[in-house]
């Protein structure tokens, strides 16, 4: 199905409006930087907004057709409801808090699926001037440039990167240190990011060899990810080793080799 | 006594230090992405002593009665005694999992004391080309701007960075991650970038706004990274809230207005 569809001019136009918005991103990051900022809450909210409506209307411009799921539309309209048509999945501003303080961990990630499937990915960060792209079946790319996934077959040797959440109820909390405490034991070093999308972009390009993160935003900070890292000859999955649902809020990667050392060293905690 | 000495020449020397041995870290780096690299461990090994070499005669050129503290130096000779004549600190490369991996977190850490008082600093990022340098008196700089530590006065709202260890011991972890399980309640979201004296210039550029770490390497970790966080409008400390002792393998460092707020939350488990 998804071959019917010229992927790669998608991809251009997805790469243009990756550009465009991280251009305003750049600015804005630059800005919260100034020690006498005011309203940083609004500069976020502000720049989140005009970075998806951007890119919305980049891609809009382009394909009519196609469907739209965004963090920002989903947050006002209170839909995120995918289905089998092409589907946009745009996070305008990965690494919120990161973008807030000046942290260089910031993207913006758009991915489509067609059949309920991420075909295609841009993860772009406009501060370390880093694009990965991925199209099914074609590759995946830091710059232009060919990636792959690490060839680490060690647990005990593995990176490992995973995020906290927002959420500060002691359930929470606790779920999130008892896995980090019992992966501790077996990985080499343990990496918080604060973006998602880096992350497992990470893991795609071999820097980190493993990533899994439960209780995350929606579908934007995985959709487009998950694609490059496929692509990379990594693997992405459920946490508990079954498939990858988009809609979960659960994922977890790894390199080719290392899938079932994570998912059975995170067994009872996911 | 330190204002006797021309610090600002000093700092030149240091910073051309950081730079011949950056371009030997950038070489080393990006070789050890290729995906068919042979004896990452010696590579690691190797490029620490020929830094720490290159380092260390460049300085030695200029310097030939001062006293010299290496990484390296410290683990071959079992000496890493401190006086009160001027010493340079010296860590090679600070991040060397990174370096391993490909994470970009890696740099080059020159601090200079006298009378046992860190008075110059030199971080050096040769990945993502951030030099971050502090005399005392004089102010600290990122790539030659100035920069301070951020204006956050809430705990809730503030970034902290932290680190792991290379101890698996079961003390040793549930030490970590205690603290993390119990800083995490606190504060808005934590970081662990895998390079202390990165996060400490973080801390003091105000990307990040508290870091702690007990049981690191060694004084080479802070040694430069505390002068510039101090000459940046930030705190540097014991974690108990004393005086740092760079010798002690234990570091906390905070924005003007956290300290307190930080030590509170450590407190128990530092």
């Amino acid at each position: 199905m998804a071959e019917s569809f010229p992927l790669d001019e998608f991809l251009d136009v997805a790469v243009d409006a990756s550009k465009i918005a991280g251009e305003v991103i750049r600015e804005a990051f630059y800005q919260t930087k100034r020690p006498e900022h005011k309203g940083q809450v609004d500069l976020v909210t502000e720049t989140d907004k005009a970075c998806e409506e951007l890119v919305f209307n980049h891609l809009k411009h382009s394909f009519p057709n196609h469907r739209f799921i965004g963090e920002e539309t989903s947050a006002a309209f209170g839909t995120d409801e995918l289905t089998a048509e092409p589907t946009w999945i745009i996070d305008p501003i990965d690494g919120t808090t990161n973008f807030v303080h000046g942290f260089p961990f910031v993207c913006i990630s758009i991915g489509l699926t067609i059949e309920k499937i991420p075909v295609l990915g841009v993860v772009y960060n406009p501060i370390m001037g880093e694009l990965f792209t991925g199209v099914l079946g074609q590759g995946a790319f830091l710059n232009g440039d060919p990636i792959k996934a690490s060839s680490q077959t060690q647990l005990i040797s593995a990176l490992l990167v995973t995020e906290d959440t927002t959420e500060r109820d002691k359930p929470s909390v606790d779920a999130i240190t008892n896995r980090i405490s019992k992966l501790l034991y077996k990985v080499r070093s343990v990496r918080m990011s604060g973006s998602l999308a880096l992350d497992l972009c990470g893991v795609a390009c071999g820097r980190l060899d493993l990533c899994y993160h439960i209780g995350f935003g929606g579908p934007w900070d995985v959709a487009a990810a998950a694609v490059i890292i496929g692509e990379a000859g990594g693997l992405v999955f459920d946490p508990s080793g079954g498939d990858l649902d988009i809609m979960s809020r659960r994922v977890a990667a790894s390199n080719g080799h290392l899938k079932d050392a994570l998912v059975d060293a995170l067994k009872g905690s996911a």
